[in-house]
């Protein structure tokens, strides 16, 4: 017999009974009926019931054991009575009657409990992670995790990607945030940087020719805390692909991230591919927001014609000096008694609006302090462009142009969320497309890049060189599920000509583009294929499936909100010798005094 | 039609002939043959030949193309004369008839050809390393070891192991190289180190209940580069188990291994499993090594005795002093010239030895000058003891019990080599066991620890207790391939009394064992399984697949020798800002005067 086991502890099954078996694992719990000791034995698969008559020569050496000592047991497999079933559990059927116990390693009083729902601060979990992850949520939560990454991986291979790993000791990307720096012990004064994303790489990669790059790659960016973003390190599945157009980009990877989906769904409904490709424009203007929640119904409709020179002064006014006005049904609203439109003006006012103005509908029209002062072909459009029928109300968002899109898309959210309208149980999926390449900086007056400089732009060199910038778009593209964004991506820019051009639109001299990028300008001298890619973050994929709001459910070993490591001590001092020999020395901040 | 293909470079054949294709790919190779230009068209896939006829219009266009632009080739595919067949390609059937070309790239003059075997100085390539990936060789490189990874994956999933990944910034580890450090900029004077394995995060996922775990695991070490060793990173199939004996991962992991390397053996042999084990004492004995090399035939005897006493003084004194004797047959040798013998002396007194004696056998018995001095009884011994028949020579290493093993090795390899017995096109898999658990230091007359202080030592607590500690086994295992380490393994010591008795052999006070030590110990008090793992290095198994000695040649972006990322500029100095970020300042050595 095999000295641990001859049985995981979610083995054992009716159909063993009689067999002798041998478990190994730790006690999960403990209980005494009455002269026979039970004890629940986890493993990694499972559960198992053990039983321990009194008596037994086990007995006593089981009886003073403490929860969470691991220890390996043999005995009797035994059908439990009927009435003893346990159908919660897979071994529910069967016991297991110790006739030797030996004890592998004894626990001490533990800092937590393992069984149970007890709520611990994150302090407590970080620094016994250990025990802490042996918990059942958490435990299924990193399973869960490497099952998505698996899945990603067997899906990308099939679709004939090939995994290749990039350096991650490099040099400082102009990705925009800060770097982890490494001091280069062989060169003093140098540093290595740890690469926010392996960017540079991956377009190399499709400059050498290997056409379908990806790899689960860790990224590290020193940058503060998010609750969807872990200080330091965090993994993309990034991938890039050649001789690609945008479309084929998506064709490619909804069936992987569609089907990795569905694989972990557990009855939630996954969008199927294609999946809706919303352009920029029209999501700022329908959904408030380059980031929608489709779940969420509700359409943004923008009626500033209807408000024009009517009866309604105060937005007859906004629309007259170059302002919006934005309406966002809320179907069957108009029943709701008058404290849910004051508890929803007073929401509006909390987010610096002036207020939340509406219209209800019945059979006989439009009712509502609004609808008192406008004209009733006016209110009839808008109950039209807003497809709404009498029991509807809408709800008005008016303003300025740069910020009005956003505050109706909060708008949005709120009645979707009030009125029970986001559709439960589902991973609703778009594509953001069709970025503008610039934006008009207020403050300088000048033309800026709105996004990535290293996007294409749409019409290519002819469109940088007869359009007005502003009404360039990018082939840059986000891809966003239940409203988080998952990626960015884009056809890059693989044409020096064209990035020269560009960059200088946006008010940089060659010199200096050849300066900061000349790496990847000089690699695309030498024979660049089109190529285009995407890297939406594995954290974010897991935190969706798991449900789990807090990134660091869903990392093993994660660094707290300060950016330490609890368990391991990290980060630590280190001595003068060892600094020393990297040429640096110590450059504290002042004390400040008390 | 698609923008850029239709079909791959690698996927025409005589059966689309007729059919309009496109396809896109680096100009290869150009030649004019009177009136046609012939382009072969490269991508990932493969080549394709591409014909201009004199007078169409895309042929101006192809005729001034430089070797390594990017182009989009529309045509017919056209099936070739036989006599113009190229049966060395996939494609060689057909060639793509252009009617139009498009440019996507044009090519700069090329620092290094793509296309034919010009050997280029490695900083020209590493500088280049997009064009050098291109060549054939370092092409299929990289695709070989993204398929052994992908392999790898694959297999240990099969087998039940789980993937997950441990943190990139975490804390020093005791591991003994030295660690990279990254300074932490929200914790002034502290730092993060990369790891150099993740050999405590893997036993702390034992001891949080993951039973089975692996990583393709990204190391990293500040050390000097060598042949068979990037500087800085580097990557290892890590793996732990729960619950097991070495027997068992012994049988868990050799199928992986051989496996993986039948798969891309190519038509070399592969030692199927189970591997040989062979205990260190053995190894050393029979191989002269710790790593010995399964391809040589040759085994190494003990002849110590033969010579205790004999006719023979030199060896007779030896003997006498407490060194050795060890044979090394060498069969057929005893027809060769005398120089093969003078030569092998001479290459023994290069080693630092006194020389090289042997003794030939014919069909009377030894010959030779140590024959001539040794009883013929002893002789006969000698022959037996190595199995030698009529037409054998054996050599002898005599000397010291410390270093007269090894140079019996280098005689065994060196008689391998030159007398061509190496099994050619083989991969010859061992496990080396039983390595001692403790060695005595000559020096201070104390017991050190042999090897790795945390593996169990065999017979557990009873044998610390009771056993001369240089008898003591540990439960450590190496496996080696064709004389390479591939990985060092354990079963570990899980328990915190054994650990500290094992400590205090070797000279260690609790307390101190404590400080250093004392997370890892601590973790095991809170119920820890017996476990057990290796971790293979990817590199080495990539350049024994891909039969590179140099592991710059199985890496895509590696660091030169000294460290350096000639490509992306790496190492490089930093702004005095972002190093006050940082809370360190440059403290460089002095500059030498000349």
């Amino acid at each position: 017999m095999h000295a641990y086991r001859t049985h995981t502890c979610a083995a054992l099954r009716a159909a063993d009974a009689g067999r002798t078996a041998r478990l190994s694992g730790w006690v999960h719990s403990k209980r005494d009926h009455g002269g026979l000791l039970f004890i629940d034995l986890r493993d990694h698969y499972g559960l198992t019931q053990i039983v321990f008559p009194a008596g037994s020569p086990a007995f006593a050496a089981a009886d003073a054991l403490r929860l969470e000592s691991v220890i390996t047991v043999t005995g009797e497999v035994v059908a439990r009575a009927p009435g003893t079933i346990n159908p919660r559990l897979p071994t529910g059927e069967v016991e297991l009657r110790a006739s030797a116990l030996e004890l592998q390693s004894a626990a001490d009083v533990l800092p937590m409990q393992v069984a149970g729902d007890e709520k611990y601060p994150e302090d407590i979990r970080l620094r016994h992670r250990f025990i802490d992850l042996r918990r059942e949520k958490i435990h299924r939560n990193m399973v869960l995790r490497a099952g998505v990454i698996a899945s990603i991986r067997r899906r990308m291979i099939e679709a004939g990607f090939i995994e290749y790993q990039t350096p991650i000791l490099t040099a400082s990307s102009p990705e925009g945030a800060r770097d982890f720096l490494v001091p280069a012990r062989l060169h003093p004064g140098k540093f290595y940087a740890l690469p926010q994303a392996p960017q540079q790489f991956k377009q190399l990669l499709m400059v050498a020719g290997f056409d379908r790059y990806f790899q689960i790659a860790p990224c590290f960016r020193d940058e503060a805390s998010r609750a969807d973003r872990s200080p330091g390190e965090f993994y993309q599945l990034d991938f890039e692909m050649s001789f690609v157009t945008q479309e084929d980009v998506f064709a490619t990877i909804e069936p992987v991230i569609a089907g990795v989906f569905e694989e972990f769904a557990d009855g939630r409904a996954v969008s199927p591919p294609p999946f809706v490709r919303i352009p920029y424009d029209t999501a700022l203007l329908e959904y408030g927001s380059d980031k929608p929640d489709l779940r969420n119904p509700l359409r943004i409709r923008d009626v500033t014609d209807a408000f024009a020179g009517s009866g309604f002064g105060l937005f007859a006014r906004i629309a007259a000096g170059g302002g919006i006005v934005r309406a966002i049904p809320a179907p069957g609203a108009a029943s709701q008694p008058r404290s849910f439109f004051d508890k929803l003006n007073e929401w509006a006012r909390e987010q610096g609006a002036g207020g939340l103005g509406y219209i209800t509908f019945d059979a006989e029209g439009a009712k509502g302090p609004i609808a008192r002062n406008l004209e009733a072909d006016r209110a009839e459009a808008i109950r039209a462009a807003c497809g709404l029928a009498p029991g509807d109300a809408v709800f008005f968002a008016a303003g300025a142009r740069d910020t009005t899109p956003g505050f109706a898309g909060a708008v949005r959210t709120k009645l979707g969320q009030d009125l029970g309208l986001i559709e439960g149980g589902a991973f609703r999926f778009c594509w953001i497309t069709d970025f503008p390449m610039y934006e008009l900086n207020e403050e300088t007056g000048q033309i800026d890049f709105s996004h990535n400089p290293f996007s294409m732009p749409q019409g290519g060199l002819e469109a940088l060189n007869t359009q007005d910038p502003l009404t360039i778009k990018a082939f840059q593209y986000d891809i966003v599920c239940n409203g988080i964004e998952l990626s960015s991506g884009a056809i890059r820019n693989h044409r020096p000509d064209i990035m020269l051009r560009a960059f200088e639109i946006a008010g940089y001299k060659a010199e200096d583009v050849e300066a900061r990028f000349g790496g990847m300008l000089n690699a695309f001298r030498y024979g660049a294929p089109p190529h285009g890619g995407s890297a939406p973050g594995i954290d974010r994929i897991v935190m969706l499936l798991a449900d789990e709001p807090n990134i660091r459910e869903v990392i093993l070993f994660p660094l707290n909100q300060q950016g330490e490591d609890l368990l391991m001590g990290a980060p630590a001092p280190v001595t003068a010798a060892r600094l020393k020999e990297l040429s640096i020395r110590l450059d504290l901040p002042p004390v400040k005094k008390g």
